[in-house]
């Protein structure tokens, strides 16, 4: 399960579609709908941190929840959320400071990424 | 020469100097320089994109230029100048969108780093 579409969530779902991987995208724009609509990717529209919607999206028998969208504080109520379904889940998430990464693991994140974490490493690999 | 250390030059900056690489670093706020001095780190204070900071830089002798400043302007004036004074230098530089890395890579960068592409790449290789 996939929540968000934005710039970092496509290319993350292209590339889990594109390896033929089971996706389900949770997206609450309307515009990227189509865009996921003509890739053929399951999605629900709506927000995440609503518990009906992660119901729906079977997060209790998913393998992974990715959590893609800039919010860290939204994306703390859907990891919190998600991790109280299903203890076993991987959850993976996006935080843009050192205390958004603190509040999603600590609200259940097993792995969480960070932009400027990312950027420097990404420059000293290439050197 | 590594230009920046914020949020990102900072990580850069602090990785190379623990394994002992030569390093001077280029940084405009004042705040961040005793930071650099405590750390041992030869700096210049100024905005890199003087054509005389860059040259008191020796940026026609070194190895490489990375810069992890945010704003693709006045990066691609620093990768620019740099590019003219040194044909040879390894140019990697940052930039926030599709537009910022084709500006920074015309303007002479051999790489760009681009945040979303990173933290997508990232989250997948937790999966």
């Amino acid at each position: 399960v996939l929540v968000g579409f934005g710039r970092v969530g496509r290319r993350v779902g292209e590339a889990l579609h594109a390896e033929g991987q089971p996706l389900l995208v949770i997206e609450q724009q309307r515009d990227h709908l189509e865009e996921l609509r003509a890739l053929g990717i399951e999605t629900i529209l709506g927000n995440a941190t609503r518990e009906d919607l992660l119901a729906a999206a079977n997060v209790a028998h998913a393998r992974a929840l990715l959590v893609a969208i800039p919010d860290a504080i939204e994306a703390g109520r859907i990891v919190h959320a998600t991790r109280e379904h299903n203890p076993g889940i991987e959850i993976i998430a996006r935080a843009h400071t050192d205390s958004g990464v603190l509040h999603l693991e600590t609200q259940g994140a097993n792995r969480v990424v960070m932009g400027e974490r990312e950027l420097a490493r990404s420059m000293l690999a290439m050197l």
